[in-house]
């Protein structure tokens, strides 16, 4: 039978587990996976170290999970962007361009450093070993590609736009554009880089032809 | 004054210098930047770890020697195609993607994995407290740009296509949609990312129009 103690202790072990989940999120976004070790996850999460192999049985085992959790964060806030259909294809994905801008640009604010993509900053650091890790980048970006797909369907359904491979594959290709964009951003600290080429490729896509500087 | 004994030594040193910039350059390509130590770089090199700081201040500063290495590399086989007078501006391009194709497709063949391009994982990596190593990616992704510049501006003077943007500009757009291709090819583990990718990305540019699979 569950008492209020148990209840209790339950809660605390979830809310240790969640802090360790948030800050490997945030500090390996911050600086990078092989340089974020369990100490200092546990030192942010302010868990104590012996008790981390209690939650999850290796770092990878931490960092599936906070890929999930940063998979869940620009699911609802950066793709949310491109369902609304309150607003235009075009304007669904200047929306995600505007959200990636502003994710980059705040952080910059904060702390002088243009982090970059969490999951493309990932997908370079994985490596043969962290095979698990790679696999659930390519379910995140293929989810990214699917989100993208919708809206240019539609615009392509109404005649707005024109491209020579399906919108699966042109959506494929906008995710891979723009996490191009965003490493030369994070090479250059500078988010302006994405709010500019996003805008290009945009104006590219529905043909706007007017000059940009 | 120099004998042959001092000569024989200043060679030793400077193969020995050599040997630790190669295997950085190719370990950390292959793995990544911070989960390789000086340990294993001095044991791929065959020299003593001992004697590391005596070529090295630092891990940072043998970095910035193997990314110069790498870039030497780069600048020279996959470069030359866009600057090759032989070949039309398209094919100049063209033959840039055939090369990133090619070192990509090559390293899965001999190691089973896509190991996405040097400059492009050590910008994901970097971090604040590796300010250089970012300074010297900026420069060599510069380099880059130019490199392609160079064939926009003749393509373009042709009039063989038609850009809305500089040619300086539409090729810094073109390292980053290069850059994002390579980053989903790694992701996928799948080379052929890069030639599919980027040849519709030239066929985008020159106004071809035929639809592919």
């Amino acid at each position: 039978m569950l008492t209020a103690t148990t209840i209790s202790v339950a809660d605390e072990a979830n809310d240790s587990r969640l802090r360790l989940v948030r800050s490997a999120a945030r500090l390996v976004h911050a600086e990078s996976y092989h340089s974020v070790g369990v100490k200092a996850i546990c030192e942010a999460a302010g868990v104590q170290r012996g008790s981390f192999y209690h939650f999850f049985p290796s770092k990878t085992a931490l960092m599936l999970e906070a890929i999930e959790y940063a998979w869940k964060e620009f699911d609802r806030d950066g793709l949310d962007a491109c369902r609304d259909q309150s607003l235009t294809p075009r304007q669904r994905i200047e929306g995600l361009v505007a959200y990636l801008f502003e994710c980059q640009h705040g952080d910059r604010s904060r702390t002088g450093n243009v982090p970059g993509c969490m999951f493309g900053n990932l997908a370079a650091e994985a490596t043969a070993s962290d095979d698990e890790i790679r696999l659930r980048l390519l379910s995140a970006f293929d989810d990214w590609a699917t989100a993208i797909e919708a809206p240019l369907a539609e615009a392509l359904s109404k005649g707005d736009i024109s491209i020579d491979r399906s919108p699966g594959d042109t959506a494929f290709a906008i995710v891979a554009e723009l996490e191009g964009l965003i490493t030369l951003a994070k090479v250059h600290n500078d988010p302006d880089i994405i709010r500019s080429g996003g805008q290009h490729m945009v104006d590219r896509l529905w043909h706007a032809r007017e000059t940009r500087p």
